[in-house]
C-alpha cells in the first residue's frame, strides 16, 4: 500500500510500504476513509523527539474495516468505524473508570497516514456510527478520533459543569475543541486565549463568550478581569509547554481545576503555588474511545461540527505539504484523503 | 499573659508576652482551654525557614470567647469555639466553594501556644459546640482545629468515596487523621504506610485494614499488591517531602486520586508520570472552616475521636518539652494545657 513515513525532523515522504496484517485474533484492518495531522505530529516534525530510522507516522482515522482477526466479535467488515489513537481492551477497571488510554493493555495505533492501517484489540477500540456516513459528515468523525476526543477530555478532567466559567489556553484544533466541548458541557462563560484572527472566529463560533488576545501577566490578568477578579473555575490547557501551563494555573481561581492534555515538553510545575491556591490538576493522553459513544451521537445529531477546525483539504500523497502548512501555522488542521 | 516564642532553631520560650486585644471590629479573643504542636511547626524549629526576630508561634485552638469586636454577631462571650489557624470572611465566592483558606481575605491565626489569642474575621472563622464539652471531649475537639480538618480535606480532595481504595503516606497525626477520614467516608480498603509500632496501632484503631512498612519503591510495590497489582484509587499524601509525593504519585492506579495537605518542602513533581497515568492532584491548606460543623457533629455523638492522636499532654509552660518531644519523634502530638 502508500503510506507515510517520517524519515527526519521535517522529512515526510509519502510512497510504497508493507500492507498491515492480521497479527493478533484481536485485530482488525481499516481502510482509512480519511486521516489527519495532529499537533503532536509537529514535535517530531521539529525535531523535539529522536528519529533512529524512517517510520509510520499518523495516528488519527476513520474508515471502513476491511478485515478482522478470528477473535472480533464486536465489528465486521464493510462498518464503517472510529478508534482512539490507544487500542485498548475496555474490559480492565483502568477502562471501566474510563481511562483506555492507561489501559495495561494499551497499544498505540500508528502509522494512520497511510491507506490502510492495523488496529489491535479491536473489540475494545473500534466503536461503528449507526450507518454509513454521509461524506460531509467525515470530517467531524476524524475528529473524534483524537483532537475533539482531546478537547472533550480538557473538559472532562477540568471537571466542566453547567455554569462554569471556563479558559481555555491555546488556540490550535485541540483547544477549539475544547471551547466547543465546554460549550456543551453547560458553561455559562468560555474564554479562549487566542491572537490569530481565524481562529478566533472559529473560537466564537464554537461557543466562546470572551477571546483575549494578552498573554503571560497580561493574560492571566484579562482572565481575572472577566472572571470578577478571581480567575476561571476551570482552566483547559491545550498546548504542553512550561509558558501555557504557568498561564493556565495563574488564571484559574482558587479550588479551580487546571486539565493539561498537550503533551507536555520542559514543563516545570509550580507546587508552591499550586499548594497555596487549592487547584486541582489532571492530564493525560485522552480517553477517547470511553467518550466516542457520545460523541458519535452528537455528531449524527447535528449537536457538534467539530470537523470546521479542518480549514484545509488535501490528498494524502501531499502529506508532506500538510506537515509544511501545519508547521508555519497556516493552517488549523489538515484532513487528509487517500 | 504568658505565651510562647520562637526565638531561633530548636529555641522555644515560654514567658510572658502582650496581651493581645481586638483591633478590628470583626475580631474575637479567645481564651485558650488547649492548644498544641503542629508538624509545620517543626519546619521553622528545625531551621527550614529563617526566623529574623523572636515570634508568636502555634495556630492550633479551642477554647472560650473571652471579647469580640463590635461587629461580631454570631459568636458571644462565654461560647466555647473551634476556629481554622486561617481565618475568612465564610461569604466570598471562593468560601462558598469551599476553599476558606484561599478565601481573599484570609488571616492567619497565630500566637496560640499561649493563654489568649486573637481571631480575626470571628463571624467567619469560628464555630461554637453545641453546648459546653466535658473535659474528655477537648482533644477530640482540638484536632478540628487543624490536624483532623487536614486528615479530612486529605480524603476529600482526593475525593474518596464509598468502597474505594486508600493509601496514605505519613504516620504523623495527619496522615493517622487522613486514616480516619478514609473510613468515615466509606474507603473500603485503608492502607498505612508506617513503621513504627505506636503508629501502626492507631493506623489501626481509626480504620486502617493493612500496614505496609517498606518505603520507596518497595512501598509502591506493596500497595500494588494490595490492589490487584493497579495501585489505589486515592492515596493522601501527608508529609510534604519530594520523596513522600513521588511514593504518593507512584502508589496510586492510572486515573486515580493524589491529595497533598503536608507543606512541600523541594518537591519536584513528576509531570511526564502525571499525564502518562492520568493521575489527578490536589492538595494545599485544609480548608478546615468548610468542615468543623460536621466534624464537631462527629465528636459530638462519638463517631470519631481523634483526640488520641495525642500521645501526650503538658502544662502549656512546658511548650518547649512539647517540641522536642516531637521533634525526637518520642511523641506523635503533644496537648498543651494553659
Amino acid at each position: 500500500m502508500r503510506g507515510t513515513l517520517i524519515h527526519a525532523p521535517g522529512d515526510i515522504r509519502f510512497g510504497q510500504v508493507p500492507d498491515p496484517e492480521i497479527v493478533e485474533p484481536t485485530d482488525a484492518i481499516v481502510r482509512i476513509a480519511a486521516t489527519c495531522v495532529c499537533g503532536s505530529d509537529l514535535w517530531p516534525y521539529r525535531g523535539a523527539s529522536p528519529i533512529a530510522e524512517p517510520r509510520p507516522i499518523g495516528h488519527e482515522y476513520v474508515g471502513h474495516v476491511e478485515s478482522v482477526g478470528s477473535e472480533v466479535a464486536s465489528v465486521q467488515p464493510g462498518q464503517f468505524v472510529i478508534g482512539s489513537f490507544f487500542a485498548s481492551d475496555n474490559t480492565c477497571p483502568i477502562c471501566h473508570a474510563g481511562y483506555q488510554t492507561s489501559c495495561p493493555n494499551r497499544q498505540l495505533v500508528n502509522g494512520c497516514q497511510a491507506e490502510y492501517v492495523r488496529v489491535p484489540l479491536a473489540d475494545g477500540t473500534l466503536v461503528t456510527t449507526p450507518d454509513e456516513p454521509d461524506a460531509d459528515m467525515i470530517p467531524d468523525l476524524l475528529t473524534l478520533s483524537d483532537v475533539m476526543g482531546t478537547g472533550w477530555f480538557a473538559a472532562v478532567a477540568a471537571e466542566v459543569k453547567p455554569g462554569m466559567t471556563v479558559a481555555v489556553v491555546g488556540d490550535g484544533a485541540v483547544g477549539l475543541c475544547a471551547v466547543l466541548a465546554a460549550r456543551e458541557l453547560g458553561a455559562a462563560q468560555v474564554i479562549a486565549m487566542s491572537r490569530h484572527s481565524p481562529r478566533q472566529k472559529l473560537a466564537t463560533e464554537f461557543g466562546a463568550t470572551d477571546i483575549v488576545t494578552e498573554r503571560g501577566d497580561e493574560g492571566v490578568e484579562r482572565v481575572k478581569e472577566l472572571t470578577h477578579g478571581l480567575g476561571a473555575d476551570a482552566v483547559l490547557e491545550c498546548v504542553g509547554t512550561d509558558q501555557s501551563m504557568h498561564q493556565a494555573v495563574r488564571s484559574a481561581r482558587p479550588g479551580g481545576n487546571v486539565s493539561f492534555v498537550g503533551v507536555p515538553h520542559g514543563v516545570n510545575l509550580p507546587i508552591t503555588e499550586l499548594f497555596a491556591t487549592h487547584i486541582a490538576l489532571r492530564g493525560g493522553p485522552a480517553p477517547v474511545r470511553a467518550f466516542l459513544p457520545d460523541l458519535i451521537d452528537r455528531v449524527w445529531h447535528g449537536a457538534i461540527a467539530p470537523g470546521t477546525v479542518f480549514d484545509r483539504t488535501l490528498p494524502l500523497d501531499q502529506v508532506a505539504d500538510a506537515y509544511r502548512a501545519m508547521d508555519e501555522r497556516q493552517a488549523i488542521k489538515v484532513l487528509l484523503q487517500p
